[in-house]
């Protein structure tokens, strides 16, 4: 584990100023690789590191890996597979590697022309095959408006709320990666003024900013995961864009749930981040009161402090800040979300994806959706441009971003980008 | 296509009296052949048919099969992504086989001893993949007999219900295939009369009658599938057994739909019984009124005339027949579901299951769930052997069989069965 006293190091390899990338952060992602193909990769400051060109050249040995191959796969999933101890000697390995005193790949220029790749020539890919995909409800300033907005200001959060981990399962098949256009979606809705539902493009289209974690043990059926090893089953965190129509969703979700509203697409960002690098970021929840089940009692605390920026950006403008959040808001942890949801022995399978849900803070700035920061549409959003947003339009850019940063030591994940595409005529 | 005037035919392989498996139903599964393996299968009567055996033998010829490997693979996934015109002729190439009066392989002994196994030595398999799992809740007696319960007996469909399939993403690793035994699960309940919800084993746990559908052709993000083309993309049908731990599920499913109340296990039948076969069973389902949107308009009609079956076995006592349902009853068909799943751009993948919701009948022994069937425990069933139940008690076996039976002509699925275990002790 990189513990808070390994905020000194420094790599060999130069990070610019305000990078999300220092020696401590490690992410892993898959990546196009020119001349290469498809490979596992590393990252520090502006350099991708080809892992199977490093475990090649020798400098991996000792990690547990069977041998290059391992990063040559289509997702991290069969190096994920190969177990904590294996990614976390990785880590460790590259940690050693790079640091500014080590001159094992430093001064062997060969290897490292073949070991290293600047990200702006690598296009970066869906770095798990997500088996499936799981999203809670778990932010309480989140729950608490949407229960205002739409069902009772005095009684905001539902009675379960606050005794379970709200969550539904979503769609696998549609999440992609950073950069991706997806297409506005057709569907029904039933203006309130109309007698009847109405077909066509969705006119709320909406953004949430989530994380999502990323499950790195297999178990079997009627195994659970118990609260406080849960963690030891995540191999890293994402930034999430659960893309929302809230026209389709408010039509159909009673009594089952977000069904097309959600499934048209979802968007993450490429660098696993893992919670060995966020460690120094650890800090307290809320308290929980009413006081939870012992299955869902945390002996550590279990939130993170990651700041969360979601800016959009209009066709050929300037990006505009739109919400400024912190992962740190979280009414249930990540550990709880991965034991309630094992508990009645649901398996869980290496790639499996646990999104938040949206992220809002308690200030008004700090909402995770449209719905929220321009309330229901009522208060429309200024841009930097001079333009307003109720909703998104087509052509918009959402870019999420996430960073933990303290003492000097900045760990973030890039960004999470996303093309809002006009709809697809219907025939 | 196989066409009702194929229905003489007969195979040179005896068929038991009333089984489901004729010459003219040729379903696909997944099956452990001893010595060989894992292998994808056929069936007439009581022999498996070993179609990678059969292709080595150079039987399948001119089918497009790119080889036996094909058939030698985890799943059926890769033969499915051939397309339909591949499935149809190793079908149509199946059917000509095994015709009475055809000598290939009936008077070729050394290949048919390598080709033919008893299926009672083979152990079957989860015939797919299941890359997405989506549940409808199609039925409309099933919807009202529910809305009757817990809402309102005046306005028991709830008013989107009549203008689209209401469906939900379900957990697809928990999938597991026919002779499975699941634990009753583990779970927050919340008793009417307790203030606290409470944590332990299931109270209330249920079986729903259902029938899935597999999907046969990938489609990309932002595609749709009209729902006049949709049965192309079906590969097959299979028995659903989408086990309900109610009391979880009502505790736990407002507002986002059920989660740990049916992620614990489901349970398929290993026999995918093609659309072709089921053909003759074409029927219209009913009118649908109010007139539904364009997009789920059928030209032809959409449903299937397929009897269904529930028998609870107790343990060491003897099955009773609980359900006599029929696939015809749907209100929602599997054209107008998958053409509502893909119409926002959802893609799908090959090995996709959509199931159709609890499949009750318009009788009270038609209905296709314990909750409906003793009326939320009320009124009690009366087994064979003299025991009650209301909801399913520990090593009860569930059994679902389902065929579609017309002038001498039986297409059937096998069964579903699946044992309730007890609940594990959680620590």
């Amino acid at each position: 584990m990189i513990s808070a006293n390994k905020a000194h190091l420094r790599s060999w390899l130069e990070v610019p100023a305000g990078s999300d990338f220092p020696l401590q952060n490690l992410p892993f992602g898959m990546g196009h690789v020119p001349v290469c193909g498809l490979r596992a990769l590393s990252r520090i400051g502006d350099q991708a590191i080809n892992l199977a060109a490093l475990a090649e050249w020798g400098y991996l040995k000792g990690t547990g890996i069977p041998g290059p191959d391992i990063f040559r796969q289509e997702t991290l999933n069969p190096f994920i597979s190969l177990g904590k101890p294996v990614w976390s000697k990785v880590r460790e390995r590259l940690l050693e590697i790079f640091s500014e005193d080590n001159a094992e790949l430093r001064d062997h220029s060969g290897a490292r022309a073949r070991c290293l790749v600047p990200v702006d020539v690598v296009t970066m890919a869906m770095p798990v095959q997500v088996g499936d995909y799981t999203d809670f409800y778990a932010s309480i300033d989140h729950a608490t408006n949407v229960g205002k907005m739409f069902r009772d200001p005095e009684h905001a959060l539902l009675p379960n709320w606050k005794h379970l981990p709200v969550g539904y399962h979503g769609r696998s098949s549609s999440i992609v990666v950073s950069g991706a256009g997806i297409h506005r979606p057709n569907g029904q809705r039933k203006p309130p003024d109309e007698p009847l539902p109405v077909f066509g493009p969705s006119t709320l289209l909406d953004f949430e900013l989530e994380v999502g974690f990323i499950v790195g043990r297999q178990t079997a059926m009627g195994e659970t995961i118990p609260v406080n090893r849960a963690e030891q089953d995540i191999f890293g965190l994402v930034l999430f864009n659960d893309l929302s129509a809230r026209d389709i969703q408010s039509w159909e979700y009673v009594p089952l749930g977000p069904f097309l509203a959600k499934n048209f697409g979802s968007v993450i960002s490429p660098w696993v981040v893992t919670l060995e690098a966020l460690q120094p970021f650890r800090v307290p929840g809320p308290r929980q009161d009413p006081p939870v089940l012992p299955y869902l009692r945390h002996e550590q605390p279990g939130n993170f402090d990651i700041r969360l920026e979601v800016y959009l950006q209009p066709e050929g403008s300037v990006p505009s800040r739109i919400c400024s959040s912190n992962f740190r808001h979280m009414y249930w942890s990540m550990a709880q979300m991965l034991a309630h949801h094992t508990v009645n022995g649901c398996n869980m399978r290496v790639g499996d994806l646990l999104a938040s849900g949206t992220i809002s803070g308690p200030e008004p700035d700090s909402y995770g959706s449209m719905l929220e920061l321009s309330w229901r549409g009522t208060r429309p959003l200024k841009l930097a441009d001079g333009q307003e947003r109720r909703f998104l339009e087509d052509m918009d850019q959402v870019i999420m971003k996430g960073y933990a940063e303290m003492d000097g030591l900045r760990i973030g994940f890039g960004e999470c980008r996303t093309t809002l595409l006009p709809s697809k005529s219907w025939t």
